[in-house]
């Protein structure tokens, strides 16, 4: 049986050390009173929750999943329910939500740190608080006030939860074609009628209500992606008293089987003629529902953050205890007729991968989080436009690097097991098997690359990314002087030098050939990803290195210099894949495949 | 649905455009007569039975599974039984057995070609069969002619099957440890009492009967793998006649939950005083086990092979079918919404490392394969021995650098799927879940590399490694002169430089620290495999600069300068991972992780 301990200490040394989080978030009048304390005592009682209500229903999760009647309604597994009625009386729901409609309004940083812990303790479960987050972000940004008041507190407490419906059979990535029909009613309300796919939390248990944003197409829209606009269609009508009245004609037409996040309903919603509200301007509704989007890429990289930590936890206590061989320079535990496995170097590869990946997705995460607090209230408009500016550059990264590392990290987990990693009961395979959705949905991990290599980067001449680069630059002229920086302060220099020359090396071919765009896309967004990384690292091992008689930072220094030699070179590797352009790509006529 | 058909068009280009493989065979006095035409009449039979009879039954042999009884019985899926009959009528376990027993006395090469379409069809199923041959191949190396009389005859018309008991909980790679123990008995056969886990295929209901090799230890071994014999432990006692006696004390206590290859039944396994016989000399069983392991490793890289290639298949024609968001350069599909994926830079590259891991492997396990039977019958010594040398330092990269490379190609295949990639009824999933075991079992993919750097490189001063070098410079000096061969020829030219380097480097630091091996040897390995394939795809790229006109040959050429574009950089990050050496691996003390 797989266990997990909330990682406190790491998050703390992120939150404190690193970040100096509470001085940050002081500078911000809506947090000028929360305190290290609060956060650090938050953190625990979230972890409590995480490890003792929702992780022991993980593996029972995986195997019963969910099961869908033949009224269309649709079960959990056993203990969902219960665990989900327990964070809502504990008031999870609302931590960082507005305190005008029932919210707490604490920091988003702290709501990102439990949700790690929430996804190392069971990815499925939290899906469903996950997804009614999203909704009640894309609502407070552009609900009407009367949307607002009839949603929003039930929202917060957690009574009712939320979806995005967005893909259909014919679409997933290409929204702009979809079909989903809207039609105006006399009272102001409209007519949804069409089929949804892959709707995660669709339908469940867990609440008496649920709460769909549906992109759908008004009788007039213009084609494409600009003439989509965006609905609240509730499955129970909500009275002007509050109160559920009738059953709305939104009905989960069946679930899916998956590979992995067996205990989240994906369900097939069919409208037909539902009722339904729109959510901010007509045609519009693509923006509306980015608000979501971002927010859920964000929450995706914390879900494959939370399972590379309980992976890791996992292999290396299995490393410690597994016995097998002999250390290649002589018997260790003597007195054993082996020696435990971490031992062996190409074993500590695969532990080290897993703690490099994860600690510096820690970093990344809560670095991203603090921004989004400091973007939505810093009082400084310069900050609050930079902390955006950054916040949207690298939530494509936050997205696709964390969860390409993710499943490389759980299946290194699950190989330092070795045969045992691949039986069900050890709980390894689970977490490869869960961190697989982490690269398709809320966009794939490509898209994310197109994202950011167009959207983010050429469209602006590269701004945004030079905002990122005057902090590597800032950290790199603050050490130049030490000598004990100079094993990372120079690689981090040398990579920074390449992304700007790839950069300006990739939007000069795009000029001449867009297909140039994607084709160096993906690699590209892994250079970038690791540059964050680097810049993490070399953080990290100077705060560090300034404590070396302790072995928490021992350990930190340890891994930061495993990150730069032997992770970090996979630059190498990337870079030469992206300046080899897109002829190997498009050279061969699509029959002779 | 997934489909499947057999790629012959491509088997033929490998056997017999790249390895020649028939005049080859010629020049052994036993396949004198073996002509071109019989190969391919019999890979087309055995392509209609793989498709046609097992490929029906992988989805559904994976949603149910096998089910063991309360008696210890094993019910393989539905369809398994019926399909195993079949083989055996077809005469298909005899195949490339020996004609004294009852075997047709084929090339090995033709067995294993067959064995990728039996993995591409169902690698749960085709495991029954695998394992038999397995254990065929040790007792014909290692049995007693009374041994041989008894147990070969029914190995080889399919009615027993066999298995292979290594591992016990307590130890896999290290078999130095194994408990499981064999007492001498009165009659010159043997008690042996111990558990066994993880055996392949342990019980079923395909066979009457099931051949059991089982390494235990006599009562006065020696410590360690000097003290491991083998035993044929029958689950039913062979009477003289030929008839099954009494049951064996050998019974199947649980079978696993595994993450998949749920149609393969993976035993625990408790022998009780089971009745066995020795096979090859006391204390020497490893060594005669080793006659199947390498068989069975060879054997894993070819059911790599088989799923790499199915999952091309089906995510190729998804690519073609599934329309989606338009070209970066402009409509191509202009009378759909949308464009086929396939127009897609990134959906290519997913592609095309399928296509060229795939081609590439399966130019190397036939070659390999060939060479076996050139060990094995080549009327010249020093030819055999050359072959049997290269096929001992290529094993463990069959093994290792096909497994890896499948898993990475059979997540790309689902990654083309998006969403429905994730959904089982697609069948993707289940690709990838099948072909994570292939890293595992049979010696996990470290326990392959340090084989490889540390019994087949270094241990003969590179020798080995020499004989293999010498083909590749062979080849480049041959079309040193050409100038269109000069974009394959440079790179080929400068891995082959940078790996005996390399190597030399590793060995050199290995004298001082033997930890050095285990640092290098999993990015070794691949870049050694990667050399491999840089040669066949140059091989392969200038038998297609012969034939320009036809478009076969112009997707291998596009395949090759494909690989040499975006596959070969991995070297670059590998070269240097390797030289990073142990020191960041071994610094972290144990208790600090």
């Amino acid at each position: 049986m797989p266990q997990y301990t909330p990682p406190l200490r790491d998050m703390h040394f992120v939150l404190h050390e690193l970040l100096d989080a509470t001085t940050a978030l002081k500078q911000l009048p809506r947090y000028a009173d929360f305190d290290a304390e609060t956060l650090n005592q938050i953190l625990e009682e979230a972890g409590k929750f995480a490890k003792e209500v929702i992780f022991p229903l993980n593996q029972s999760g995986d195997a019963e999943g969910c099961t869908r009647h033949a009224d269309g309604s649709v079960s959990t597994p056993k203990g969902f329910k219960e665990a989900y009625r327990q964070f809502c009386e504990a008031g999870w729901p609302a931590l960082a939500c507005e305190p005008d409609y029932g919210g707490q309004g604490l920091p988003e940083l702290v709501r990102s740190v439990q949700y790690e812990m929430l996804n190392s303790a069971n990815q499925s479960w939290t899906m469903y608080p996950g997804l009614t987050h999203g909704a009640y972000a894309a609502l407070v940004a552009h609900g009407t006030p009367e949307q607002k008041q009839t949603y929003l507190p039930k929202l917060i407490s957690g009574e009712w939860t939320g979806t995005m419906c967005l893909t259909e059979p014919h679409c997933g990535t290409d929204l702009g074609i979809l079909r989903t029909k809207a039609e105006p009613l006399a009272d102001g309300s409209y007519a949804i009628t069409g089929t949804k796919i892959f709707i995660s939390s669709g339908e469940h248990d867990l609440a008496e209500n649920i709460v769909h944003l549906v992109l759908a197409r008004l009788p007039d829209a213009p084609a494409g992606t600009k003439g989509i606009s965006l609905f609240i269609v509730p499955k129970f009508l909500p009275r002007a008293d509050g109160t559920l009245g009738e059953r709305n004609g939104v009905v989960c037409g069946a679930i899916e089987h998956k590979m992995g996040i067996h205990g989240n309903a994906t369900c097939v919603m069919n409208f037909d003629r539902a009722r339904g509200w729109m959510v901010g301007e007509p045609n519009k509704g693509l923006n509306a529902m980015f608000v979501m989007m971002n927010g859920a890429r964000l929450g995706v990289g914390m879900q494959s953050l939370g399972l590379a930590e309980v992976a890791y936890q996992n292999s290396l206590a299995y490393a410690k205890e597994r016995h097998q061989m002999r250390s290649l320079s002589g018997p260790k535990a003597k007195d054993k007729p082996a020696d435990p496995i971490i031992v062996h170097p190409d074993v500590r590869r695969m532990l080290l991968t897993q703690k490099a990946y994860t600690e510096a997705a820690r970093a990344f995460c809560y670095w991203v989080a603090l921004m989004i607090d400091q973007e939505h209230h810093h009082p400084d408009e310069n900050v609050r436009k930079d902390c955006a500016d950054l916040v949207a550059l690298l939530t494509p990264v936050v997205k696709a690097f964390i969860t390409d590392n993710t499943f490389e990290s759980t299946n290194l987990g699950l190989q330092v097991f070795g045969g045992h990693g691949f039986i069900k009961e050890w709980g390894m395979e689970q977490y490869v098997r869960d961190a697989r959705i982490n690269m398709i949905y809320e966009g794939t991990n490509t898209i994310q690359s197109l994202d950011l290599i167009g959207r983010k980067v050429l469209s602006d001449g590269g701004a945004r990314l030079m905002k990122f680069g005057k902090l590597v630059q800032a950290f790199i002229a603050e050490n130049n002087g030490r000598e004990d920086m100079k094993e990372f302060i120079e690689p981090l220099m040398d990579l920074g030098n390449k992304v700007t020359q790839l950069t300006g090396e990739i939007g000069a071919k795009a000029m001449k050939n867009p297909e140039e765009i994607g084709a160096a896309a993906v690699p590209y967004l892994r250079v970038v990803g690791h540059l964050v990384y680097a810049w993490l690292w070399a953080r990290m091992a100077r705060i560090a290195l300034d404590k070396p008689s302790d072995g928490f930072y021992q350990a930190k220094l340890a891994t930061a210099r495993f990150y730069f030699a032997k992770l970090l070179p996979e630059t190498a590797m990337l870079i030469r894949q992206a300046r080899a352009g897109s002829a190997p790509l498009m050279a061969l006529d699509a029959a002779l495949f």
